[in-house]
């Protein structure tokens, strides 16, 4: 038995989420089931995060278990040539029997793209939340400090939440308007928008993440940035330990797993 | 009667191109369809570009002539509530009688994405052209030079092009590695890619293109980038006046038209 570690990417666009669902299509159930194509091993995939419906990755890790002659470079690489156009296997090695996917998570990062422009974002409407207001980063990054360090953040957890603890460590939460990716797209001469920097790009990096909690997150601070809430009320929010009191949940389209660090 | 000049933008990528055809869905079919159900009235699109299927646009361009009572800026706005996310019309705006979007553009800018790295770039797979090994975008861009300025393009269209002159004039075509758009999504940290710049975008400006003029263009500077034609060899392709004697076409994935100058 070898142990291998696969570094994935993906368009969440088409899929029911990362995790195994009966007759829906799924990036769990497509790869488990290449696998079995290729060598006749039905294995079971262990993914870190159990991305929802919509969303991206561009680094999520999972782990398995196979009895196969092939090397797994050879495997991986036939594998990726039978994946949709939408699945990517980015890497894969074996590793030690005692690593785990899940377990050995030393931190995440999810990064969340809005798009604040007046017209809607043909070419990235998968691909970002398209919310055409004037939003203020600034009280937005300030309202994000908020939530850096250690805290019980059940009010940013989606009640079908069922970990033990709701106790999570965010190490960054930054808010950026016009990252690089603007520019490209919104050269061209005739786009009339509300401001030329009409991005905006929320990176949350933690120990871990509680269902929904990025999205929970994001939707809080376009309340502040909207200015129907203070900054100063994210840490309200936080102490009240009730969802009811965050602000509604943002949608998954634009939310991606970028990096896993183990 | 008024003319109306849209400014147009769309994902080309589940249409069958710009030209209205029986029983497939095409971005001027949309349109005038959309346009009928709300105004009751069947007006007739003339597109400046007649995009092919899975060619994307920025900035394409087309009037149509209506009778019909709702403000201009009114009548756009309850067009695009009805289009899909996939097409978005970001101007219109009443114009002259004598404004033709077809014959009195001056100027129009393509714009082409090329994705070098080894992994499949799910996020942009329909955006651009997954070409995974090493091209030198420094001997691409002096190829490009030979282009620029009035020739005879015959070789660089394809067969069906029906146009009576072949002649055209392009006005900048620049080939730049690592755009910007490059950096935000591989700024993820465990990508490993063979280059830290696999992104190569090519700009084409003339006063007119011939049927397949940019892709062809693009696979023959590809051609000079894998080191298999020299960057002089343009110019005898140019010469040539033959199809046959330049690269093959790119795919249309990766075209998307970016602005039209009047």
């Amino acid at each position: 038995m070898r142990k291998i570690k696969l570094t994935i990417a993906y368009d969440g666009t088409d899929y029911f989420g990362w995790a195994k669902q009966k007759n829906r299509p799924t990036i769990q159930g497509v790869l488990e089931n290449t696998i079995a194509e290729l060598t006749g091993k039905y294995v079971e995939l262990f993914g870190s995060s159990r991305t929802d419906a919509g969303v991206h990755a561009l680094g999520q890790v999972a782990h398995f278990e196979i009895d196969c002659p092939v090397p797994t470079e050879n495997l991986a690489r036939a594998v990726n040539n039978k994946l949709p156009q939408s699945i990517s296997i980015i890497s894969a090695e074996q590793v030690k029997p005692d690593f785990d996917a899940i377990k050995n998570t030393k931190s995440k990062m999810y990064r969340y793209w809005i798009y604040t422009g007046v017209n809607r974002p043909v070419l990235q409407a998968h691909y970002c939340w398209y919310y055409p207001y004037k939003l203020d980063s600034a009280v937005m990054a300030q309202a994000a400090q908020y939530l850096i360090g250690e805290h019980d953040f059940k009010s940013f957890a989606s009640a079908a939440d069922k970990r033990s603890s709701s106790i999570r460590t965010i190490l960054r939460c930054d808010v950026q308007s016009a990252p690089e990716i603007s520019y490209a797209y919104h050269r061209a001469a005739n786009v009339n928008e509300r401001s030329s920097l009409p991005w905006i790009c929320i990176d949350v990096e933690a120990d871990g993440f509680l269902y929904n909690m990025v999205r929970n997150i994001v939707g809080t601070l376009v309340e502040v940035g909207r200015g129907r809430y203070k900054p100063e009320k994210v840490e309200k929010i936080l102490k009240a330990c009730n969802r009811s009191s965050a602000g509604p949940i943002a949608p998954p389209h634009g939310l991606c797993l970028m990096w896993i660090r183990y």
